[in-house]
């Protein structure tokens, strides 16, 4: 039985000296032309021929940032747009980037009730139970929503004990629009966001839940969108590994996600997408390395880190 | 181009006298013998056999409750346990449901911000927009969360009034620890999940959503925990239509649902799922029809649509 996910996750931080995930958000139309312009894949029209284009460029982004990061956080909607076949893509994503070495967050926020989250959190987060997908695996860890509360996320976390996964609730976004769910201000003065902060950090306190590291496999996600929330939530949220949007091409700064780590370094996780993936667009990359998409993801890797670092304490 | 999705519901349920769907979520480990002790499909361990079942067993249900009501809901959750060939599966039960005249409820409950909404709102409810998958369809409506705001939602509502199909945001849900979050008490006397309502009344309540019905495309979720809370929220969303759990297997009565229509019988679609699809397991069906399972789904439905219509104003 491998470790506690917490405990795991800590562990290839550190040993990367990265406490960041790449998102993987692949969109057709911003893929290099080196991909989209070979001939089966010429044809964004054609579900399979996208596809297919897609998971090349996704092989190929998860190889290159694999030596530099602790985990990618692939997202499940950018692959459902493909159908079926999509789900398959994902799922084979998910087995390459464990078989180099990287933590897998499969980014799908599902949630739901009784039977229902059973059968989310077995077929989204649980490695499967049929005989014929015997070699599969599922992700490391979900992303999921808090609005059922604690009787929703049960099955979640038991499938998390019972594999040594991750979970991480959906506390804060980073949308214009979020404010008026979640900044909505409770009897007593927390926000919603603040009171689903507490009902977390009490659901992810239970002892089966806890690694030996202090943190639960149970996290949260939280949007550096407001210096002074963010204090309060990472406060709130004492044994929460914070799974943190938002960086880059959403609009966060090294600065804003300072305060979702705790003093000593650890707590958090800065996940950046866009800016990553696709920096092979960006002017600053492009002159330094022309033609060379590859080389300008893995730059823009090494300087997200290199901003990670520089405001994360010590 | 086909009427708001609203005004289509209406007339569909007018058309059957009858204001329910029937929920499609389908284990297993509960299907009829005469289904699994066929040869092909009888392994639950191999995720082939098993899926062939279930979609049998599906199939078989949405024939025969297709005369009687005017939509089903299909829960995404118990396709998505069998991986991709689950959601292939899905998608052949929309179109089919369709075929025989169903509306069909998408019920996966999606939800992100910004682009991420957008991938689901073209994966999960738009139809097809791919060249080779043209004779396709996507539901007519799907369940969305509410959490993240009207930003997360508008892609899910610009499909949707660009295809005249219809959206459920999560208000209310049955589970026992919803009241946690969702009972929580803002400034100002409202719950969560009356602030979330008169969001969703407000977002719905936009000219280009609205169908000659005076009911909107923007439905909402609203679980009958509570009669008070029932009529309170039943009065924030007057352009609404209520997609009803918990009735049946939940623990939902007649008598709890009433509060869910409006004065003129109108505004609500009540959903029963195991009650009528396992109805052969009840005493007072297999007594009456033993061995004839369809025959038993068939008389639930028809009891489930007496309930209601014997509590619905009119």
């Amino acid at each position: 039985m491998p470790d506690n996910f917490a405990d795991r996750l800590l562990k290839a931080i550190k040993a990367k000296n990265a406490p960041v995930c790449v998102g993987i958000d692949p969109v057709y139309g911003k893929l290099p032309a080196e991909i989209t312009e070979h001939r089966a894949m010429n044809d964004e029209t054609d579900s399979e021929a996208a596809l297919d284009a897609v998971l090349e460029f996704c092989r190929r982004a998860i190889r290159i940032v694999a030596p530099l990061v602790p985990a990618v956080k692939i997202n499940a909607a950018f692959f459902e747009r493909y159908y079926w076949e999509g789900i398959e893509a994902y799922y084979e994503l998910i087995q390459e980037a464990s078989d180099v070495g990287l933590l897998v967050i499969g980014d799908c926020k599902r949630g739901d009730i009784g039977s229902t989250a059973e059968m989310y959190a077995r077929s989204a987060l649980s490695d499967p139970d049929f005989g014929n997908l015997d070699d599969m695996v599922g992700p490391d860890a979900i992303t999921v929503s808090s609005y059922f509360g604690l009787d929703g996320l049960q099955p979640f976390l038991d499938v998390a004990r019972d594999e040594a996964k991750g979970v991480f609730a959906l506390v804060r976004t980073s949308n214009p629009s979020a404010d008026i769910i979640q900044n909505a201000k409770l009897e007593g003065g927390l926000t919603v966001a603040e009171h689903v902060a507490q009902q977390v950090a009490a659901w992810g306190s239970d002892p089966s839940l806890m690694g030996s590291s202090g943190y639960s496999l149970l996290g949260a996600v939280v949007a550096p969108t407001d210096a002074d929330q963010t204090v309060r939530l990472r406060g709130m949220l004492p044994n929460a590994i914070l799974l943190v949007p938002g960086f880059g091409a959403q609009g966060g700064t090294a600065a804003d996600i300072a305060p979702c780590f705790k003093s000593d370094g650890t707590g958090a996780l800065i996940s950046a997408s866009r800016s990553i993936l696709y920096a092979f667009d960006e002017m600053r990359y492009i002159e330094r390395f022309p033609s060379e998409w590859d080389k300008c993801i893995e730059q823009a890797c090494k300087d997200f880190i290199r901003d990670v670092n520089s405001v994360r304490p010590n």
